[in-house]
């Protein structure tokens, strides 16, 4: 099943932790073994995984994405001058595919699940399908 | 079932846009419900997705990951001297899980999926695997 | 089914070959057309695919990714000091869907998988699920 995600952004850059989200949609789905896509169907936001125990992780990430990918490049063509946005979004990917066994997202002790905002702050969306695995032969 | 593509790229640099290709496996398949993967078995070629409205954004994306990754880099040992190829691809993705529901492709308004040429041209490959929900119980 | 293996790293940053544990995980799970998906639990780690065959492209790889994401950022505020390798594992990504048909990976001839330690050494943890394809209808 596909589940849409509403996603908020407050800033020009911002990392939102969508963890929670995507457990209540497994808990929803009562997906016990399978994997858990997540998909952003936007091209100046991605998605990531990382650290959601010191917030000064997702600050530094930002803050090192926007000196390697400055906003503003003389060798822009596109009329919207987002072009960095586009490209670290590209970076940190738009898809991200998640283990579920026993009922729980495997994750590891510090990950949490990150909506990227590249050219906010703006209303985004993102999907969620969950896929049980089949159990048996082919 | 797996479905091969034949990508041919004309430049050393170049973002093809697989999208339609993409779709027609989707409906060859008779794909209703669930995920489709594309991959790319290169090492100097990736995938990626991003904006198909305005091919300015794929000019800029490659002339600033051109800039990021230079070409020659004195430091570089690969005696094919292509490392910078490599790394661009290892940093879009070889593998890229969309979304299909009632048939139809998640994608955003703008977005395409980008085979990503960094070492061109070249006749290239790359694969597609539509694969079902299983619906109902584990 | 769920996976799990044990990787030691021995080197502050090292690329690891994982593809023949992979392809030992296809085998034991007997699994002949679907996709697998190796998972990287961490958040100073990460995974690629790149070439196996040259060793002197995954050290240029390294060589390359510290010079663009240094050690020490004047900017960094998180404690730990490893800004750099979160970063870094978030670029390469932590999640890879790979495909599988008549019961082998599908690789490009250069191909391998690469556990990307960026904060080590350490004994790291990778999940890997094999996931059959449904054959037949809805």
């Amino acid at each position: 099943m596909i589940h849409r995600l509403s996603v908020k952004t407050g800033k020009k850059d911002e990392m939102l932790d969508l963890t929670a989200l995507v457990k209540s949609v497994i808990r929803k789905d009562r997906l016990m073994e399978g994997t858990v896509t997540v998909y952003c169907p936007h091209t100046t936001a991605g998605l990531t995984i990382n650290e959601n125990a010191d917030p000064d992780v997702v600050k530094d990430l930002i803050m090192r994405l926007n000196e390697i990918f400055p906003w503003n490049h003389p060798g822009d063509r596109h009329g919207e001058g987002n072009s960095a946005a586009h490209l670290k979004a590209s970076v940190m990917g738009f898809s991200q595919t998640l283990l579920v066994t026993e009922g729980e997202l495997i994750l590891g002790t510090w990950q949490g699940l990150y909506f990227c905002e590249f050219d906010g702050p703006r209303n985004r969306t993102c999907y969620v399908r969950t896929s049980r695995d089949q159990i048996g032969g082919e």
